[in-house]
């Protein structure tokens, strides 16, 4: 509650378009519309495209957008001004924030990363190593041994802050601190974090950092990435996707690549303009509400959900870590069967997830989500498993996309 | 003139939103907005995102929209459905096609590409070569010698078919044949070809292709890239960008990398769902109109613009080839103070661009320039230079984005 009374997440919860009736915890996959949004569009499309055409870039500020936007996502995770830029898919922000990594230490071939890391980091790393060649190779282990695992060989430690199977949220000022002590940089993909969790990015040091803003910060599907790179450093990294708008001087079209400065040169092509206007008023419920106003009220609902769920439905083991600090925004359930039951679920307005090979995954969205959601999740929940009522064909026909 | 005496440019203009009295020479840096752009972007807001949230990806068909888009793509370049698949940047999109080619000519170190090509192309080989190292190089020669560099130390040979600067149109069937009797694999950037002249692909045989779909193709600005791979080869390249969406199981969620059918491996990460859908409407004009009936208003409009300049601006030196047929859509002029040329000639509602040193240049886009546009700009172009206007403090001052 603020001093006047008020809670602000209320505030929040009525500036969301959700359709009537339906419990929406997949924020964490796909983060809930923000009503602004449409306008926001329909005003870029026809008062900036429309009227200004080509005259945009310079009068709308689109060519300054990466690092406008990103100036504002830098305020949620612990960065200062100037050090995150915008664009791209996170796959893409990987790959260059792991080449950067891996041109500061030329002389280790090993990127170290953990089982429980989002795989498309993994099958990027795997790319950008086959592609440099040589020595350099991947080393994947356990999230219990990535201390043990720092050795000379290692150039760069990559990993997913908040693991999306299970919610458990790594100790980011540790692990930072336990790999500079072996001359290891740190590349940390935060897209369970952002907007999630509070991040201190200043205070741990770490080299990079990358996430998306499609999930808890609810850009829209398709929403841009960002990559985050320490301010001492972004000077001196080899960029391995040299694109013309991170030149030095893009509309000199020179014939060869000049690196432009500072963060700038991790921009690569032209910027996704309609997807950055979608973005730009999700990112204004956080001038309402604080990161840490945010994350007493996930746990606020993510222990509500716990406790209810642990105490009606026996068949569905708790797979996130107990300790609502141990974890980010979420809470994963195992079970069989765990795709019919999410099916049987959604079918009953109260949309989560299921990750294979057995996970039920909510996401818990302070922004949108209330404590009535939360009993009404849990009901359903523990009506369907009573019931059974999951256990029916068409519950157990998997889609493309789960 | 169509059978019933209606020019089908007179109903396509009308669907066109453009600022009264605007003449748009400048589609060939970003189209102009077509009218249905901001309600189809509304409704895949409110009632994709807003309604189906998560279920969008499966229910409003988000996870197949980069090949079903690419497949409208592939019809205007005479490329077969299921070789052309659309997200990220053209700059992203040239680096995966270099990386491909170079994984299949493992043994030949060079890469060839001319002067006429669009600077990002080139940085971004760069990149690639430098991330690849070992004897891989760059070799960049004039546009008239690409034939003679073709040798067996080539093993992709990289070119922008129309040159952005002049216009200058290669021709794409004559050098991919040269460079296929030399083993030489070719990738066409068709940023300034898509949707501006007719392109046969299946017919050229030439392996790769990339473009992009905010020029000619009137996506929008930041609209996503297409890549197009000869069918007989997908199956058979190293993709260097391996993200999760290329995986040939991605939600399977293992933790190696395995690229998925064909076509599909070029995929990386989410794909871009609010561009895409502002592309989709762009795309419908394709369907009233042939690329044929397009190239020839392209000619006959061009031709009007440069017999009038070179009627009444005597001081303007044509750069583009003469002959409208070995160029794109597009007529460039040279002259020394070029840049305060156009900004006078904006300020007066005719819009074209620059380009370093001393290029104004202008594009012509059937869909929405009528001959009557041609007739103001030739006017006020012929007014501003025969006044000297152009010659005042104001409009030698440069912009960000020129």
């Amino acid at each position: 509650m603020s001093n006047n009374g008020i809670d602000p997440f209320d505030l929040t919860r009525a500036q969301f378009q959700l359709p009537d009736g339906l419990v929406y915890l997949d924020g964490n996959s796909l983060g809930a519309l923000p009503k602004a949004t449409a306008d926001r569009l329909a005003n870029t499309i026809s008062q900036e495209w429309g009227r200004m055409a080509i005259g945009g870039w310079n009068r709308a500020g689109w060519m300054h957008q990466p690092r406008a936007v990103g100036d504002r996502i830098a305020s949620l995770i612990g960065a200062p001004d100037g050090t995150v830029v915008m664009g791209d898919t996170l796959s893409i922000k990987v790959y260059q924030a792991l080449a950067a990594g891996l041109s500061l230490s030329k002389d280790r071939p090993v990127v170290l990363s953990d089982s429980g890391n989002f795989p498309t980091d993994l099958y990027m790393a795997e790319g950008l190593l086959k592609t440099l060649g040589g020595d350099h190779r991947l080393k994947i282990v356990d999230p219990e041994v990535i201390i043990d695992a720092l050795d000379e060989t290692v150039a760069v430690l990559m990993l997913t802050h908040v693991d999306y199977r299970t919610g458990r949220m790594h100790d980011m000022a540790g692990l930072t601190k336990a790999a500079h002590s072996k001359g290891v940089r740190v590349i940390w993909d935060l897209a369970h974090s952002a907007g999630a969790v509070p991040v201190d990015l200043a205070l741990c040091g770490a080299e990079f950092a990358v996430g998306c803003t499609y999930k808890s910060l609810n850009g829209g599907p398709g929403a841009p990435a960002f990559l985050y790179c320490r301010a001492d450093l972004a000077d001196h990294v080899d960029p391995a996707l040299s694109g013309w708008l991170g030149h030095a001087a893009p509309f000199a079209f020179d014939l060869e690549y000049r690196p432009g400065d500072g963060i700038d040169r991790f921009r690569v092509g032209t910027p996704p303009v309609l997807q950055m206007a979608a973005l730009e008023p999700a990112l204004d419920f956080f001038e309402s509400v604080t990161m840490n106003q945010i994350r007493a009220r996930s746990i606020e609902l993510s222990e509500a959900f716990r406790e209810g769920v642990e105490a009606s439905c026996p068949m569905l083991k708790l797979a996130s870590p107990r300790d609502p600090h141990a974890r980010g925004s979420q809470l994963s359930f195992a079970f069989e069967h765990g795709y019919a039951v999410m099916q049987a679920l959604i079918v009953e307005g109260v949309v989560g997830d299921f990750r294979a090979p057995n996970l039920i995954r909510f996401g818990f969205a302070p922004l949108y989500n209330s404590l009535a959601d939360i009993d009404v999740a849990v009901d359903t929940l523990a009506r369907i498993m009573e019931s059974g009522s999951w256990d029916q064909p068409q519950y157990h026909q998997r889609a493309a996309v789960t």
